[in-house]
């Protein structure tokens, strides 16, 4: 069947599709989702078949190709191209399998990833593969394959050194900036810790978000190596560097209907931490209201599952639950939290003591992990590293080395539009909804307007008087502060005991 | 937030969808899939958030229309609206629920095929909700609510009549054409008989298929009608009455991975009956290799499902299990299947024996059904009708009412080439491969060809001596009927005695 190519220009964000007018579909009996192959002289591509009843949009004798496909084939527009029609990837039938209930094969697992990274699943069909991992959740064994075939079928670090540490945290906690103070900690200690961050989709900030108030996060693999191989750390952005793909496709149809299936969530951690070469890796999952993990069963099952399949898969793993109750540090956003960061790793007072505390005692965990020091002794090392000011060098040096554009946190300015609550009565603050905090924020702006987020006066277990300042809320747009207030207003975010409601 | 509209003129087939840049996205911290409200002057509408990456689609500052959008809004290219966020539909939840295994309650299926129906679920969420049902089996009392759900969302029939019959069969038999037979004698019989029939999606031809040789088959609903109270009977295509049209929609995502959970299936089927005012159905569970229900466990299961649930939603439902391990008759394909029905109403010596005895079968049921003959009578009523003549009769009747184009079998053509296949070797022929009969013809080009199709010349059971005829192929192309030869020869469709192959 020969057909005129049609450039769409338009992305599908992966997926190979080509598109076909209805008139033709019918005439060669063709049918949504049905794979065809698309040869020119020179090169040839199998893509998905979606059909148009819009004659505008791809007429009867075209076949409209989306960038993806269009790029890939390297064709152009108007050239007459073959089709063939072909069989649907055996994924399909393996989808199947697992939706029946049946555990898949290592090989059938990598055999749906590798067609999810090549573009060769619609969305449909991976919409059907991660609702059977929901429903039948996925065996030890199937998480392993599964983190193994992520690795497998992205690009890897590869690090000289025998030893590569890392962390994860399983996030929702408001502030948890830990990760900025512990590899400065761990990297003066002569480890090295290649960490990669997210950014954030639903918190205020992501650890990303946060170190780009201080420099550049996005680096290829190469600049990324560099950077290590300098400092023996590095705080990157992961997303530019083709690390587990396949995660990120998964996560865009589970995050349509907010889906966390526990396998999929472990095998994408380790998969990260896997395809950076990772030998010890510490996983903190904080349990309290608002966090990910609200519940502290899920939180245990969490912890033994990424110690067992941790192990299975070469690593040391140490997962720690942890209170996530309440913000960790007082600024919320990611200015609010860079400049607390700097100011903690200096040691000042305007630093915060939570953020500090809690990041010796994670460092001092990985030290030991790690044999920098004795069973025990990690957090003494880590602490004297830390108040020696050898972590803030660090700090700076790593910064540097990511081309720093500030390293003075005086020079870290907030919104230019605040507002300030005062507390309507005295009393302990005994919660803090981490989840309405990190909204609030996020409706000021937080993460895209960096500026944006929110100032803790007090936080929890703090006594508070009435009229004593609570919070100040920043944004750089004077209606997104407006939205927050109102959100703020709304929602009961604070819980200050002996009285009915904040 | 004020857009400006940018007119897309493509179709999504249903959902409602605007398309935005993702610097826009991130800066308003929207998502993939979220909700937004579109406001003009005058109206206002919901629709699902895509988010591209190529400003030559959707630039900053615009929003992207898709044309069910943008014709539902009324507004103008270029026009200003304004956007607030908006929550996830609550079917998200419901969906969600019924993906960890609870029951779903009548109005909570009602929300979500609403929302479908609607367009307010994109094909992902849809595809939850399909896969949900898959795994996790619809209850009888879901199902019951599925189908009222099905039929409340789309149009219905209202007939006088007191009676209403109709008749189904779940598909898979090559040239099943009994409907054509069956409703003739069932009209002449006085009783109403409205039925719509589909287009076929994987056999040789489906009954609208066949009947558009001989006379249109698309009408809007109240032509259906006037048709209807002139021939007590009509044969035309479902898809153009917007009834139960939940079930297209649910097709879509179901068929992308060959899926058919028999809650839907039952839901399906049932809501079509119900949305004409149906009464009194039979139900034909052909069973064999090669048919959809091929083992008889799976047959016996659907009857009972089909007639206790028929008695819940107030039909009278008798299912009835028959032989599907061969095709009925001896034309596979519109003009073949059109020509022989002609022929058999015409209880000419061209007509087909199988399709006389097994329609004057059904025919017989229904009359018993509707209480127009006594029990165990209505086979000798139904052969009194077709033997008569006013069966034929009636079906010409029926035919000109749909505005014939043929009533004359002698003036139906084949394709313009043709290729006849002889026996191999001798004996009788044990098993013919329904399934690929039906893809043999389909590739010839059937139904979009409505003169491919296959001749038999020999059907199962007879005997068939060496170099004598087997089957004829016709097709209107060249190059389809080589692909038809090929996949003929390359896939054994008869099962000839005493012998390795034939």
């Amino acid at each position: 069947m020969k057909f005129v190519v049609k450039n769409l220009s338009i992305s599908t964000g992966n997926p190979l599709i080509a598109l076909m007018n209805i008139k033709d579909a019918e005439h060669y009996d063709l049918h949504f989702a049905d794979r065809i192959r698309i040869k020119t002289k020179k090169k040839e591509i199998t893509c998905i078949l979606d059909i148009t009843h819009s004659k505008e949009f791809v007429k009867e004798g075209e076949i409209g190709l989306f960038k993806e496909v269009y790029e890939e084939i390297n064709t152009k527009n108007k050239e007459k191209v073959n089709i063939i029609i072909e069989k649907k990837p055996k994924s399909i039938e393996l989808i199947k399998k697992k939706m029946k209930g049946q555990e898949l094969k290592d090989d059938e697992i990598y055999t749906i990833i590798e067609d999810i990274v090549k573009g060769k699943l619609n969305e449909i069909e991976m919409s059907y593969f991660v609702a059977s991992t929901y429903i039948h959740e996925l065996t030890d064994k199937e998480i392993i394959a599964l983190t193994k075939s992520i690795v497998d079928t992205g690009s890897t670090l590869n690090l000289k050194s025998k030893i590569i540490v890392d962390k994860h945290c399983i996030g929702g906690v408001a502030g948890n900036r830990t990760t900025m103070v512990v590899i400065p900690i761990i990297a003066a200690a002569g480890l090295t810790m290649p960490k990669t961050s997210s950014r954030s989709i639903t918190s205020a900030s992501g650890t990303a978000d946060t170190v780009e108030v201080l420099c550049d996060v996005s680096f290829n693999k190469e600049k990324m190596k560099k950077i290590i191989e300098k400092t023996n750390a590095c705080m990157v952005w992961g997303g530019s560097m083709n690390l587990a793909p396949a995660d990120d496709k998964i996560i865009k149809v589970e995050h349509t209907m907010s889906l966390d299936p526990i396998g999929q969530l472990l095998a994408s951690i380790l998969a990260k931490k896997k395809s950076v070469g990772a030998t010890h890796v510490l996983i903190d999952i904080p349990v309290g209201n608002g966090c990910k993990t609200a519940c502290s069963i899920r939180a245990n099952m969490l912890k033994k599952k990424f110690e067992n399949i941790g192990k299975k898969l070469g690593m040391t793993i140490k997962a720690i639950i942890t209170d996530g109750s309440k913000p960790i540090g007082n600024g919320i956003g990611p200015s609010l939290e860079a400049k607390e960061v700097l100011y903690t790793l200096m040691d000042s007072k305007k630093g915060s003591n939570d953020l500090k505390e809690k990041s010796i005692e994670m460092a001092g965990l990985i030290l030991e992990m790690a044999n920098k020091s004795k069973k025990g002794k990690g957090k003494i090392l880590a602490k004297e590293i830390f108040e020696s000011g050898k972590a803030y060098k660090k700090f700076i040096e790593i910064i540097k080395a990511q081309n720093a554009k500030i390293t003075d946190p005086e020079k870290i300015r907030y919104g230019k539009y605040k507002i300030i609550f005062y507390s309507q009565k005295e009393g302990i603050i005994k919660h803090i909804n981490n989840d309405f905090i990190n909204k609030t924020a996020r409706i000021a702006g937080a993460p895209h307007d960096k500026y944006a987020g929110i100032l803790l006066h007090k936080n929890k277990n703090e006594y508070i008087k009435k009229n004593e300042k609570l919070l100040t809320i920043y944004s750089d747009s004077k209606e997104r502060l407006k939205y927050a207030i109102q959100f703020f207003s709304n929602n009961k975010v604070y819980d200050i005991n002996k009285s009915k409601k904040y």
